[in-house]
């Protein structure tokens, strides 16, 4: 008999709505476990913000899941977990997952790997979270981070075809190929949606790896270890919540989920 | 002789450090005057949120101004003013000017003004504060407003001179120079950086308007009508409060000032 804690839902957050390519990705994973994700809409983006002040609003967050009596915690958004998410883990008791090294060790799953390309938010970038985690899993990588702070916007206007995206994506990618990447990782939720785009503008012998994808297949493994599955005979319920509601944030909550996100409940943090 | 008031700061708010091409004008016309600037880093931008919560976080930046004792608050935010503006002045003994009615004065001072377009962001194209604004000015007046979300990112990434930019103004400009406008309001602070960019794109007889300027005069006529003007023979200082710190705000913060900020301070809200 599973004890009551493992029908207790998955909370996963994000500065914003781009964290719900890791909830599709853990729902089709891990079709019966609730989700319950919070969505930081009333102060996005993070990725331009100070450490100080990203490790702050991460713990807000947590807090609030926690309070909500959230099994574990993903932290799907990249310039969280680069900033917070060794400070979260030693301060709460609750299972804290971040999306960098399944990120990293999909990279790495392929023996060939030489030349790693990251884009992502400054903030991640500037951390170095992403080419210290590579450079700790393998000797002798060569790593070259580009940050990208453009591609949100445009990913949120929605100008995935639009040919200002492509020449954004070109002053970005052209560094990262001139040096000769075999591998590019997209380091932002925001990014999947580009896939095709970036297929496009790329040599076809440069692998994707997007963390979306990689998170959920971690967080399941280590629901698994921890012994704290869902019954597997159930249907998952998504509970949205963001500090702040908006017709935008609920066009992209919808782009990113690819469905309907059902009703939207605005969250207050810190109270 | 003046009143201990006149001597107080004038208090400067906006969501983020393009409201310091504000003070800059402000400081240009009014140099005795010490001003006290805020900007809410933390949680910028305000233009792709909610109402509710722009109103939210202008009141708590207008009360930590008030706290600190300044003799009148300007809302150098487009957004701000939009939403909060009457509920602010509703609230406050303080006088508290916005960026829009100066705008518009500005706009309709030219007799041959028939056809403006505005370019803002989404939450004061939305608002509709300007077009309101314009039409019970002005009867007949023909209004565009165009969503410009990319701008304030392509600025803060100082892409100025770079073709994305163009491209991306092209795809907001071409639909009002279709419409035939002789009046181009920038309704944003981050837009008179843009205005080389703008006067290459723009058929020559567009006239531009932007609500740095106006907005410093019209301070200036509301300071002498209140008699709140500090006394001319001192020079003014500077004091600028950010709610986040990072070495990006303050690059930033140096463009828009055309130079050193001096020290700036991390400002705490809602304490």
């Amino acid at each position: 008999m599973l004890a009551a804690v493992n029908s207790a839902p998955l909370g996963i957050f994000d500065s914003g709505v781009g964290g719900l390519t890791v909830v599709k990705a853990v729902q089709e994973l891990l079709p019966a476990e609730d989700v319950l994700y919070l969505g930081d809409t009333a102060r996005l983006p993070y990725g331009s913000k100070s450490p100080e002040t990203i490790r702050q609003f991460a713990d807000e967050d947590v807090r609030f899941l926690i309070a909500k009596g959230v099994k574990a915690i993903v932290v799907a958004c990249n310039t969280a977990t680069a900033h917070a998410l060794p400070q979260l883990r030693e301060k709460y008791r609750t299972p804290i997952l971040g999306v960098i090294e399944p990120g990293v060790t999909a990279a790495l799953a392929d023996p060939a790997t030489e030349r790693v390309g990251i884009i992502a938010t400054r903030g991640t970038i500037r951390s170095h979270a992403y080419q210290h985690a590579l450079a700790l899993r393998r000797t002798g990588l060569i790593i070259h981070g580009q940050a990208a702070p453009l591609l949100v916007p445009l990913v949120e206007e929605n100008w995935i075809e639009h040919p200002a995206t492509r020449q954004v994506l070109k002053a970005y990618l052209d560094p990262l190929v001139d040096k000769g990447i075999d591998t590019l990782m997209l380091a932002c939720t925001h990014y999947p949606i580009l896939i095709p785009v970036l297929k496009d503008l790329l040599p076809p012998d440069v692998r994707l790896v997007d963390s979306a994808t990689t998170c959920a297949e971690h967080l399941k493994h280590e629901l698994t270890r921890l012994d704290l599955l869902a019954d597997g005979d159930r249907e998952g319920k998504l509970e949205l919540h963001l500090t702040d509601l908006s017709e935008e944030f609920e066009t992209l909550t919808r782009r990113f989920l690819k469905k309907s996100p059902g009703r939207i409940r605005r969250a207050v943090l810190g109270a």
